[in-house]
């Protein structure tokens, strides 16, 4: 660095070196299981590496049976390549997707493929014991099913519908989880003997949009629904803030007269104006034939106006915290879940109304908004997801390998 | 990773197996600069790596002189061991600070020393080819007081008291610098044939509020000035958002009777009710003989009461967009700066009203909210130890020494 001896690149270069990917085992397996490499020379051409090194680490990673050799590529003269490729059956994952109502359980292979999932309806509010009692029983039923057991199990990832400590898997008074305050999530899990990752529903389904290795991008998952939330991806990472509870836009203040009393003892927090409750209780205020948020929707999808400007309100008061949180993040896309979600176009129009016209310009330029593809972020697979990310994590795999 | 050939660590280890160092030359370095490290067993002990690993690594950091060996340590029985240290002389880095009416300069080494500084009064607004002459005429003279030259200048660091693309240093729409749209800073320091690293004021009082090495904290840096902004630290790094205009809080819609009209264009924004210039207007308006923000600020610190509850207000109106900040980042502390930020204590009883009151408790709880020690928090600072955190990152020296 001293000016006499390595010249400092120049200004236009600085993109570039800065760019650069670091080589660690850790990195190296991220490019292999994305495929952005399928050879040592790939990973020479893209980390600028020496070949020894990287054949060095390469060979760890063959030791660990989380990569394997197998075939030939095509020669670009010499002699072909040999193919590398991620062994995503070199453990087995198991996903946890508590909701309000249903326990759903699955076993992913290191890719999170699913190799067989099943679904228990459950209240959550029986609390702990009763429902980790299930979760278990139809884990072991899985396995068997697949001629396996829990020894084969690398990682769980458990999705909870209320805020976690995600350092030590702990509940902290989640208000639809009644019984559940203090409960340490991976304690249910000790008989497996991994790493059990526990987070709220809304980071589990932002890593499931996320998808396999990552990336770097800057993104919102907003959950609708009873109650409202954020799972923020800062630079392909789930970013959870100093205690754990980033995210919680469902008790921001919004303006609205007359005043709402929220479930939490504040005046006006967002989920208690244009969260599921507020909505079906406001539309049956209105005289429309409705029982719960599923009601409401169902009426908005059929095109009933007074439905329709019910959801498209609800969407206008999201879209001035989402205005903020633009602001504030400048998220290059953000994506909407959960029940009120589900009623599709007129939400995103309200939503879209106000973010556009409130947030500044150069981060509403290129802004996504959309709503998720029924199904597609899902909370099963995020808890795999987030299993398998973690598990897989850079740092935590050079830390292993170095350990060997 | 396969169950049968490597052990999964259990829950309880899970945090230490994430958190152990990547072992390159980058994060060594880090290391022995914030003085975790100071010798090679310090690095053995730390990272857990491989003494030959550490002692390769080592090797490729005397030879780029950025650290150098030097006396010997305490014994624990056996030889001694040699010391490390960083050699903060390995290059110079040229700090500048521009504001809306002055442009300072200063020359540091590379561990934020200053070794030599001067600034001049100057509007901003007479545009770039003046400013950069001065600029780079004060640089001239703090080099040849030095009795150095260009050739030994590192890195420049830029502060801008607008929003800037951080990738190139391009300014965009700078509401306070006619004649600065779409122009590129680095181009006034091509002769320095070094990275120039461009930001804007907030970010650039983050990078000197971050400190040497940068740490893991999450905090914002609050400015409260003519602007209103906030530059926002994850992970002991500044996050920038997708177009580099994260933190642009001073556009939030904050409910307000009468509608007030921002310079945007746009209805409500904080800036136009809780900033400087509103706050003098708002003083005049009251009968106060106030004819600036520093007036108002003066009369507040000498207790006037009128002078004391516009500020209250102002703190109050700043602190219902913290809440929300709050909420969504969960930092563990906000610092306030800029000219509204000196009246201090009625600002911040204020601001501390709201957010107390409208944070999610869990957030709330040990967040700390304060004002910067005059002079601490300081742009000049800042815009070294950007240029510095930039040069030293771990990845573009990983990077560097590779590529050697």
């Amino acid at each position: 660095m001293a000016a006499s001896t390595t010249p400092a690149p120049s200004t236009s270069a600085r993109a570039g070196a800065i760019g650069s990917a670091r080589v660690t085992p850790g990195s190296l397996l991220r490019l292999i299981r994305t495929g952005a490499a399928r050879s040592r020379a790939d990973l020479v051409a893209l980390t600028g590496a020496p070949r020894s090194t990287v054949s060095a680490r390469v060979e760890q990673l063959l030791a660990s049976q989380l990569v394997y050799e197998g075939g030939t590529g095509d020669s670009r003269g010499g002699r072909p390549p040999t193919l590398l490729a991620f062994n995503s059956k070199a453990g087995l994952v198991l996903a946890v997707d508590l909701g309000a109502t249903s326990a759903r359980v699955a076993v992913t292979d290191l890719s999170g493929e699913f190799l067989a999932s099943e679904s228990h309806e459950l209240e959550i509010s029986t609390g702990p014991d009763t429902v980790m009692e299930v979760v278990n029983a139809l884990a072991d039923g899985l396995l068997a099913e697949l001629g396996s057991d829990p020894a084969h199990v690398s990682a769980v990832g458990v999705g909870v519908p209320g805020p976690v400590e995600f350092s030590t898997g702990r509940l902290v008074h989640p208000p639809l989880m009644s019984g559940w305050h203090d409960y340490l999530v991976p304690s249910a899990f000790a008989r497996f003997e991994c790493p059990v990752y526990v987070d709220n529903d809304v980071n589990v389904m932002a890593a499931g949009e996320l998808g396999s290795g990552g990336g770097s991008e800057n993104f919102l998952v907003v959950k609708i629904g009873t109650g409202i939330g954020c799972g923020i991806v800062v630079g392909g990472q789930i970013y959870r803030g100093a205690q754990g509870c980033a995210g919680d836009i469902g008790h921001i203040f919004v303006p609205h007269d007359p005043t709402v009393i929220c479930r939490c003892g504040n005046e006006n927090c967002l989920e208690a104006i244009a969260g599921g409750a507020a909505l079906s209780r406001n539309a049956a205020a209105a005289g429309l034939d409705v029982h719960s948020v599923k009601d409401l929707v169902r009426l908005a999808l059929q095109g009933e106006p007074p439905a329709l400007e019910l959801v498209r309100n609800a969407g206008r008061q999201v879209g001035g915290v989402l205005a903020s949180l633009v602001n504030i993040f400048n998220p290059s896309r953000i994506v909407l879940v959960g029940s009120v979600a589900e009623a599709g176009n007129p939400l995103l129009a309200g939503i879209r109304e106000v973010v556009y016209r409130r947030s500044l310009p150069l981060a509403a330029r290129s802004l996504e908004i959309t709503i998720s593809d029924h199904g597609k972020v899902d909370g099963q697979l995020g808890a795999a997801r987030l299993a398998i990310e973690s598990l897989l994590d850079d740092e935590r795999i050079d830390a292993e390998l170095e350990a060997v």
